[in-house]
């Protein structure tokens, strides 16, 4: 059985490859189309590998100190979890960047032509994330004959998700705050203009931040909770370890069935056939985990956790959706406030971000009780585990994203003709929708995950319960909680800093290059690339460190209980926050949007401008601080599970 | 024993009517002067009056249910702890509405004599406070002779503070906010001009909310903290009952020493003699401490307990002024953002709010450590005990804040000259700081009466211990975490609902009023009183009903365990949100007024105008929001203690 699981994600990184080479045999237009989407990989692939090369000496660190440790095998597992990540990202990223251009061309053909492209196009990173994820795991598992020697690999996905999450973060709003304050509200200059220097800076970041970004994440959310599950399934038997691998294994051929199914209908909605790809999946991964679990357990309580793990998925995603589309009133009501301002626009902004995270957590809620019910600690695990099989669709739909944005920014550079810029502005315009539904997943997915991950914990470290009425839980759970916000606050600043030095270095061409607002001379695209990236590594090191110093202060000298208290503080505040975060800015941008469509006087009336300064703020709050919660709060879970065995021997208060 | 602590209440409360009458005595100034502070006096009384009026029903029917679910001890204990709270607001608000008007009077004999009557005005507020705090609890416990009968004083004296501080936060942002977005950004009229009719209505606002607001919330953490204590001495016996009260009345005396001590020193500087105020209750408080603890115990372990209390109280004022003062790094941060605009002002000012929870959260856990470890549970109790034992004098100097910012409106609006309105404006100045200082004491001492309640719930409840690896625990958590974001967003879009119609009547008004911009003609002030009245009301029943609602359905139905983890849960969140909110708020308003000093362009600058932006955004955040999360967590911590037998007994999960 576990061959026939290996193959499957074997099958899922073939199928990757395959619509990979078939991709980048498409044309890719005229000579200027090349020049700009060359432009764009060049940077993305850059900032990538200067990424990579800067984390190499932390992972090396980092594996020293766990072979000293722990063992030699979870050192080698972290290096491999690592990689895998890295390379899941690395390759996903490396077709969008040159789907992109292909998408603007052949939209000359169409918006049938040009969908299915972009679909398969971003394909190629979901298929990556659940194939190495799957594989990788599955392979380890082989090899070692035990799950207790995989939570080294979640770790090295943990650690490069939250590098990707925060550098790519960063990178992608420091390019785009920049690009728009200098360009659009200083020179007037329309979004996507080649006239401005970080137009290509800002495209790369659509690419780092959501393309490679989202996958590390998924990637790790996957493979963290596939772990926890087998884990946790140790008192099952063998079947409880191998049954979250199968559950997984049934969700990618699902996820492959669904992407293929992905066709325009007549009514030319695209959100529709994007939709259809999703329930479809759903639907077989549904039956399969019918089957499956009858198959194993001759019982279907598993399949009713694993079940709600879909359902949760489709539910997230239509609060996710009330709380962010404009059609629905909460974004209309920011609109509506930004007619008496800048101020009123953010207190709307804000309160409907705070009230969007209740509906999520009854959600939560409902699904770790029903999941409990029917299968004790192992079901919440499962339910997951179930929510995560779907990766594969989840993160081709996000990849789509990056993919048609870039496509549509190609397209207005090269000076396509209206035709095709309608094509692809049609094409983009639902790329906001599914980027808000893989944010609600993601989190959603991601609370559940570090749950189980807690669980694991506390079976590790040997404590029989964290009692609320201990001081030292409580006081865990103070730092816990206040781990999240000392988080963002440092993204939110991060990007300030580096917008910062973009917004100094676009001025200085403007003053400098003379012509280049007259469009007869071309700016220098490189240096703000290179600016971004060098902004965005030097500011990822040190929230990487504290996350993974912080449970082990609190570990060794606070002890175990306290530790146990610090991870449920973080993904509970952890939670609440990224939901805050992502579904306020979303909100933010929603509203400017509509207003852009043309209501309450459409753009450059009052409320315009004020809704503007609503989506700077909500920028960074959605695609920066927001994101880097869910791995941080997995980084620290996944350094707890390593050292608990070490913090229940050698921690201050145990030794005394 | 008990005789001489309820001696020192009613002495406390003699004080303070003494120091009332003495204020009444003082000079009113001319008519102009007398015209205005009657329309002040009369708005914030008749908003008093009638929030008490629409609240009576609200406490005869939780009384009736009170006395049916539980004892009729219950129900009138809980009519009593309404009644001291309201009347500690009433007194304490009746003399700052006078003091205002004496005060600007006296500022024309120089700052020295303002200063003294600003003082001894803002102390009959603190006086009262504790006061009839201390004699309720005393005269009830000694009249039913245990302390489990006063549970029901303490949830009324919460549920006035939650009704105070969300009315009176609605109604002096949306009065503030009002008055600021059409008679400053649309009229170009400068603050607190008279032809704003607005103008009143954001002075009456100030006294409803940092006054009247500012007693209750105290007041109510005074008590609920004394009762938790006497609830967790009883194992100790009566010593164990009797010494909060002990500490309680040797902090009113220190407390009255320090009152009577604040005089301006050569250097004329105002804060130096409020702080020489606080330190020498500080001192005499400890003193007192370490004797009466010697005498009672023949031990020092709780002496080092109270002593945590009050070095909480000093450490925790240091981290607020250092993350809101215009002298600091912080605030000159967001300052500086303020010139690449709106946007980035707001996404500084975010990211400092949530950086500065984390200090704070150090240092409360700290105080829960050593408290703890030095008397156990009981130690932290007597910690949050010693922390509020200094009540009397903090609260004086934060009624000192309305009393000159009224003064310096009433000097403006009935044209005095210069020189006095610059002893107003200095006097006023220094109110911004003791806010701040106030604030973060009144955060603090909640979160460490939140926990003493729930100790004591917990004993009450009969669990043994709130596991975290119970997935009912894991959920109430999860709820109680999101109680304070869905009461946030309540209150934020409730400013905004108020001030809206604010917004309409003052356009109105400036449209069919002829003269009036030209100060030929008088605005209708009591119009816009009577909105922000009758809005304020209207806003205050639901979270109310929320606050007591949502402990008891989540009890009953999930069960006992589930609403510890929403308690726990509710207390993590709440506090750090009310940091982030208060802190945040604070520090864009003194971005703005540092701006407003003369620095980045000062004053109508590009930058200034960024800064008034982020300035409403944080109004309702620092002034609404925020101070409503202290009452919200007591009044669900004693809704849960109050139920606590019934839900035992009567959950669902405990029936099936």
């Amino acid at each position: 059985m576990e061959i026939a699981i290996l193959s499957s994600g074997v099958l899922a990184f073939l199928v990757g490859i395959f619509l990979a080479i078939w991709v980048r045999k498409q044309d890719e237009g005229n000579e200027k189309m090349k020049k700009i989407s060359h432009a764009i990989k060049e940077g993305a692939m850059a900032y990538l590998k200067r990424q990579h090369k800067t984390l190499i000496p932390i992972i090396a660190i980092l594996a020293l100190i766990l072979n000293f440790a722990i063992n030699w095998i979870a050192a080698i597992t972290f290096i491999f979890g690592s990689f895998c990540s890295a390379l899941a990202g690395f390759i996903g990223m490396n077709v969008t960047v040159r789907a992109n251009v292909r998408v603007a061309n052949k939209a000359k053909k169409g918006l049938k032509k040009a969908l299915s492209l972009a679909v398969k196009g971003g394909s190629v990173t979901g298929l990556m994330v659940v194939g190495l994820g799957l594989s990788g795991v599955t392979a380890l598992y082989l090899f070692f004959g035990k799950p207790e020697f995989l939570v080294g690999f979640g770790f090295g996905a943990s650690l490069i998700s939250l590098f990707m999450r925060v550098g790519g973060g960063i990178y992608t709003k420091a390019a785009d705050v920049g690009a728009d304050l200098v360009g659009k509200v200083e020179k007037g200059i329309p979004e996507d203009d080649p006239r401005n220097p970080a137009v290509i800076a800002d495209q790369v970041g659509d690419n780092v931040g959501d393309c490679a970004g989202m996958a590390a994440d998924v990637f790790e959310s996957y493979v963290v909770t596939i772990i926890a599950s087998m884990l946790l399934g140790i008192s099952l038997g063998v079947k409880g370890i191998v049954y979250p691998l199968l559950i997984c294994s049934v969700g990618i051929i699902a996820s492959i069935i669904g992407i293929f199914s992905v066709k325009l209908g007549k009514d030319k909605n695209i959100w529709k056939a994007l939709n259809k790809g999703i329930i479809i999946a759903s639907v077989f991964s549904a039956i399969g985990f019918f089957v499956v679990t009858f198959y194993l357990f001759n019982s279907f309580n598993l399949f009713y956790a694993s079940l709600t793990g879909i359902i949760t998925t489709i539910v997230i995603s239509w609060v996710t959706d009330y709380y962010t589309s404009r059609e629905k009133n909460p974004v209309r009501q920011i609109a509506l406030a930004s007619k008496t301002g800048a101020g009123t626009n953010i207190i709307t902004g804000l309160a409907v971000g705070m009230l969007s995270t209740l509906p999520s957590i009854i959600i939560i809620c409902a699904a770790i009780f029903i999941s409990y019910y029917f299968a004790g600690v192992y079901g919440i695990s499962i339910a997951a585990t179930g929510m995560l099989a779907l990766s594969g669709i989840i993160v081709s739909i996000d990849s789509y994203g990056p993919i048609t944005d870039n496509a549509g920014g190609i397209a207005e550079m090269s000076g396509l003709p209206k035709k095709v810029r309608k094509v692809t502005d049609a094409l983009d315009a639902v790329g906001n929708t599914t980027k808000a539904v893989t944010k609600g997943f993601a989190i959603g997915s991601a609370a559940l995950a570090a749950l189980s991950v807690f669980s694991v914990f506390a079976e590790t470290a040997g404590v029989s319960s964290f009692d609320l009425m201990q001081p030292s839980v409580l006081v865990g759970l103070f730092l816990g909680g206040a781990l999240p916000f000392l988080f963002s606050s440092f993204c939110l600043s991060a990007v300030g800093r580096a917008a910062f030095s973009i917004i100094e270095e676009v001025r200085r061409q403007f003053k400098k290059i003379k012509g280049l607002l007259e469009g007869k001379a071309r700016p220098e695209y490189a240096r703000c690339v290179d600016i971004s990236t060098k902004a965005a590594l030097k500011e990822l090191i040190l929230p990487g460190i504290l996350a993974i110093v912080s449970p082990l202060i609190v570990g060794f000298i606070l002890g175990p209980e306290a530790l146990g208290g610090l991870l449920a503080g973080a993904i509970i505040t952890g939670l609440l926050l990224a939901l805050f975060l992502a579904n306020a800015g979303a909100a933010w941008d929603n509203a400017k949007k509509y207003i852009e469509a043309g209501v309450l006087g459409g753009k450059g009336s009052e409320a315009h401008k004020a809704a503007v300064i609503g989506d700077t703020v909500g920028d960074p709050c959605k695609d920066t601080a927001g994101p880097s919660l869910n791995p941080l709060i997995k980084v620290i879970n996944m350094v707890s599970l390593l050292f608990a065995g070490l913090i229940a021997v050698y921690s201050l208060p145990v030794i005394l």
